[in-house]
């Protein structure tokens, strides 16, 4: 029997555009035979079809497609320290999982690839898992990382807008933590997993502009930008409407406090 | 006369990796019949030959790229909003030349593009200098983004990490602004435009990682990771070094403050 590691393919796959794949990621997909696909409860099937007809463009014939159910997670709102823990434990989890089907559908010395929504560097636990699939030691793994487009860009680039303005910086962040830690002086602060509209915390300020996307780069993209007192509602409605049509939402916003001139 | 607009496309073309374009972006180079490059003092050849050899391969046949000399900026170190005017008046300088570039070069319903490093939302005054040419009134463009794999999103590919850890913030910065106000409580903070080896200031403290990257994506990429204290001087060394061969230096890292078991 090989001893040969394992090569995984970690691949960035933009946040909703084909076209946003890289010439890296079609060359990366080209060289898998095999592709692990965790499914996520209701964002599955949507998200799974689009990974599988990027797969028919561009994989080689043949290959073939793992799916696994995703393993429960406790969503319910705990602190912080609690928060963190049901993210590691859900993580353990999943690496569980995806250590039994890479022993089991990928032999020593082949390459697999996950697929993973926009810039594996961002608010994904693929990397994580994989490091702690590797830590136990037990199947050797060769890990390559293809960058993508983020959710984060494809959000700026539909509203022609720069994330920072000259000579600031910019902060990428949960909801959780923008609601606890709040935005801080003249910030630029784009958020990400809002399960419950965090921005109209902050409607009634009148220095604060939004620039708004859900479903970016899809054709179900929807986008917002103004002042946030002004469009705060009509935002919260279009995204109360699409979740329920939907049945989930993706999307992202850019806070621009203090609004001087530029 | 005609009195279409003219269409402009601002297409992120990935910080150094050529399979870094994305789809999109190689479609975007197709359509354009005018590529518009300003040159950027040293930096200016080796960059501009990497996006002619993209052009080569990519864009249509007799395509056109005009290049210009980038105006004249004052880079000495003045206090935060004697950078922030520099760097607005040297965008209105650029406006200049870029606005008398489009109307002589670019005929009124016709497309262009500008190739911009990276991701245009990132750091790039692209976006801000054709606000400036369209809000002038004078001539009327129609501009549409392209978004690319940042250099971020490349550094954190080689080093086959995630940028943020789980449920927190991630902060990108110029240096200048890392400097003037600290890296905060455990922090995750990405530092670019780093003139003076920023990160040797917290050299001394025992928790701090850093992921350093070097011509992030090109043949002469060099990466650092470790404890900072451990590795601080090795990559002040590899970057004077690295300085003095090419003439200039493009760098990024991110440093994870307060290291505790994640
Ligand atoms: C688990 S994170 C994954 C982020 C992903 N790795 C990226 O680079 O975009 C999921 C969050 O990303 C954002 N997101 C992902 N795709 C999006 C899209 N197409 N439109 C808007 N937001 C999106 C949403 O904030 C969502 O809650
Ligand atoms: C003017 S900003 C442009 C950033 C660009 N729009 C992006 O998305 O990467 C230039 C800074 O980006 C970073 N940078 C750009 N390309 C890089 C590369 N190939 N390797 C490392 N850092 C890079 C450096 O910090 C540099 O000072």
């Amino acid at each position: 029997m090989s001893t040969d590691p394992r090569r995984v393919l970690v691949i960035g796959i933009g946040a909703g555009d084909p076209d946003h794949l890289t010439l890296a990621a079609v060359k990366a997909m080209r060289r898998a035979s095999v592709f692990f696909v965790l499914g996520k409860g209701e964002e599955k099937s949507s998200l799974t079809d689009l990974r599988r007809r990027m797969l028919d463009e561009h994989a080689s014939p043949g290959y073939r497609l793992v799916e696994a159910e995703d393993p429960w997670r406790d969503r319910e709102r705990g602190d912080r320290a609690g928060y963190a823990a049901a993210v590691h434990d859900w993580r353990s989890r999943r690496a569980d999982v995806c250590e039994r089907l890479i022993r089991e559908e990928l032999p020593p010395g082949a390459t697999g690839a996950f697929l993973v929504w926009g810039d594996p560097a961002l608010y994904d636990s693929t990397l994580a898992v994989l490091d702690e699939i590797a830590g136990r030691g037990s199947v050797a793994l060769e890990v390559e990382v293809v960058p993508g487009v983020s959710s984060v860009s494809a959000l700026a680039a539909r509203h022609r807008i720069t994330l920072n303005r000259v000579g600031r910086p910019v902060r990428l962040t949960p909801a959780r933590r923008l609601a606890e830690e709040g935005p801080g002086e003249d910030a630029d602060v784009v958020v990400m997993l809002d399960a419950r509209e965090g921005f109209t915390r902050y409607a009634d300020r009148d220095d604060v502009h939004i620039y708004w996307g859900a479903y970016v780069g899809t054709p179900d993209e929807i986008l917002v930008s103004g002042p946030l007192r002004e469009v705060a509602g009509r935002i919260a409605s279009l995204r109360a409407e699409a979740r329920a049509r939907h049945g989930w939402i993706m999307d992202t916003y850019l806070l621009r406090f203090g609004e001087q001139a530029d």
